[in-house]
């Protein structure tokens, strides 16, 4: 037995140095003679571990100082749900564009929050473009606009920022969070869940402006306030104290690997390769996404049959390529080739790709 | 280096065999030729770990089959809001009683959600006490009762199950789930952080009476409506797959040694043996906790003299006794001894204890 190439779309892929370093430490951590999962998080040791990931998450975002950088518990759904109640009032309406089935969701947990707005939306044409930015229909004097940086399912990947003025931006960025450079102070918050580019599911990462917190006016649940996790380094309640420590060795990897610029030149590499192995292929696999918006992180793709899929899969596992079946909102396959996804596991799925087109053309 | 005896409140220790295993199989699990914190909670061997979790569980407590097991991300404080707006309208009245921190902080979740009564509290008696059940002032036709069955702090643990009539009891067992056998068909809801007794921080196990879901009334987020969780195996949104996954373990590890009844034995023991050092100190150590419901589990201590804390703490730190060091709210020292705390890590800590007694008597 050995590892595979893992083209999961989340959890996903770890860097195996990483996995290395957890396995070896497991029982006894940092001369702590007890596991990190066993540890307080109030003991020096885990402080000091939570609080080297935020600076390096910090340093490796070029996060400025006045945004506050969580680490909480659960998920981007979990988000998608506090950040309404965090960032505004119920009589406030929010801006919301849509560009893939994470977008819709997002706007789903907000509605019961405040007031929403569809400003832009792509649904019409199945999300494979991105909306033009001046066909937006904003609200003037908008709590946030809210946007999905990348959207797993569909493979549609906003190439830069979009400028919205004075209103606060608000991004979740779960796939594709430090894959390339990003200019946070463009943001009022961005968050994202770590299961794809930083570790196990269960935590999300959130990087908002402090000044957006605790004027919302409303009587939360003081678990439900963001401003107390910002007060109290994410440990107003018990944090996930294991999934934090692996994203913190998960970014010191990164730092290695050269941070967010060299990831977006391996990233923009492995894109190109996959994508032109679809497009190159004579039509026998298919990318519907406007290429202007083709995700680095996700990439979708058809076979000219649905009934090629079982074989494709089966061969590909047998390969050592795994996690290839799409989404089932989509059918057909996806490639998510994130951080952790060597140039190797790229090639040598297109490699497999062209084969099994020659195949079975 | 080697591992110590680990007597934190939680993150707490787990059993060796766990993190063994654990480690072995954290590159290549289950031969699907990549580690379990990077494989999909779709795919087939995940949904088979987790089902397997579901159903030891359900054995070891034996939940009765109108009740849902959900393993959701969060923790009890997460819980102790999401309660209160799953399970009633905002106008109904819940009862909360009040036997240590953990209670007054559902309590204060729970204000901005529903009407809520302290139905009784020992406050005034420094939480040392759980007051007489015919003193409590239960509203008639209250949504539920919520009492905290073991209060990790104050070292308070109900003895048994309060009687609340029909009226759904919802209980936080965050500290003592599956420490000693419980009537789940007594409860309304059970939940608790796994990060004592279960495995690593950052998932709650809510056991829920399925009738009880669904009727609040409210307009909730599709994420925070816990029906959805429980209509889709806990897999609404994407789980804590590897937190998941260590519990399972623990799980197995607890039938191998003979359950929830063999843990009571050994925890009343345990947790014997170490009152009966403190009592049995001269006054030297001291827990004031009225001895009818001292718990099993966080046995919380005072030395005759505060300035005695850090030589003690230093010296049993050396002697290989971690985390014994008390809660900010109270000093002095507690001791955690849940399931996975050996009774030779206990017989090490009672014969530290009288030989440091000894020598600073």
């Amino acid at each position: 037995m050995s590892r595979a190439f893992n083209f999961s779309a989340g959890p996903a892929a770890l860097p195996e140095p990483v996995l290395r370093q957890v396995q070896e430490e497991l029982l006894e951590w940092k001369g702590e003679r007890a596991s990190v999962m066993e540890v307080s998080h109030r003991g020096q040791a885990f402080i000091d571990c939570a609080a080297e990931a935020e600076r390096d998450l910090r340093e490796l975002m070029g996060v400025p100082a006045d945004y506050a950088v969580l680490f909480m518990q659960g998920g981007a759904t979990t988000l998608s749900a506090l950040l309404p109640m965090n960032l505004a009032s119920p009589e406030r309406t929010a801006d919301y564009v849509l560009t893939g089935h994470w977008g819709e969701k997002a706007l789903e947990n907000a509605k019961p929050l405040l007031r929403t707005n569809v400003a832009a939306s792509s649904r019409e044409s199945s999300y494979r473009s991105i909306p033009a930015r001046d066909q937006w229909r904003l609200t003037p004097g908008a709590a946030y606009v809210h946007y999905t940086s990348n959207e797993t399912i569909h493979g549609v990947e906003f190439p830069g920022v979009p400028d919205v003025g004075d209103v606060p931006l608000v991004a979740d960025f779960s796939s594709n969070l430090l894959s390339r450079p990003v200019d946070v102070s463009r943001f009022g918050v961005i968050y994202g869940g770590a299961q794809k580019n930083l570790g196990p599911s269960g935590l999300v990462i959130v990087i908002v402006r402090k000044d957006l917190l605790g004027k919302h006016g409303r009587d939360l649940p003081p678990i439900f306030e963001m401003q107390n996790q910002a007060r109290n380094d994410s440990m107003f309640n018990t944090p996930a104290t294991f999934s934090w420590y692996v994203v913190g060795l998960v970014l010191k990897w990164l730092k290695a690997q050269g941070g967010a610029a060299a990831m977006a030149v391996q990233n923009r590499n492995k894109a190109e390769l996959l994508y032109g192995a679809i497009d190159g292929s004579g039509g026998y696999y298919r990318n519907d996404v406007d290429p202007s918006c083709r995700s680095w992180m996700n990439v979708p793709f058809v076979l000219p049959d649905a009934a090629l899929d079982k074989p494709f899969l089966k061969e590909a596992e047998a390969t050592g390529l795994l996690g290839l079946k799409g989404h089932r909102a989509l059918g057909g396959m996806r490639a998510s080739i994130y951080n952790a996804m060597p140039v190797a596991g790229v090639q040598a799925l297109t490699t497999f790709m062209a084969d099994f087109a020659k195949r079975n053309g």
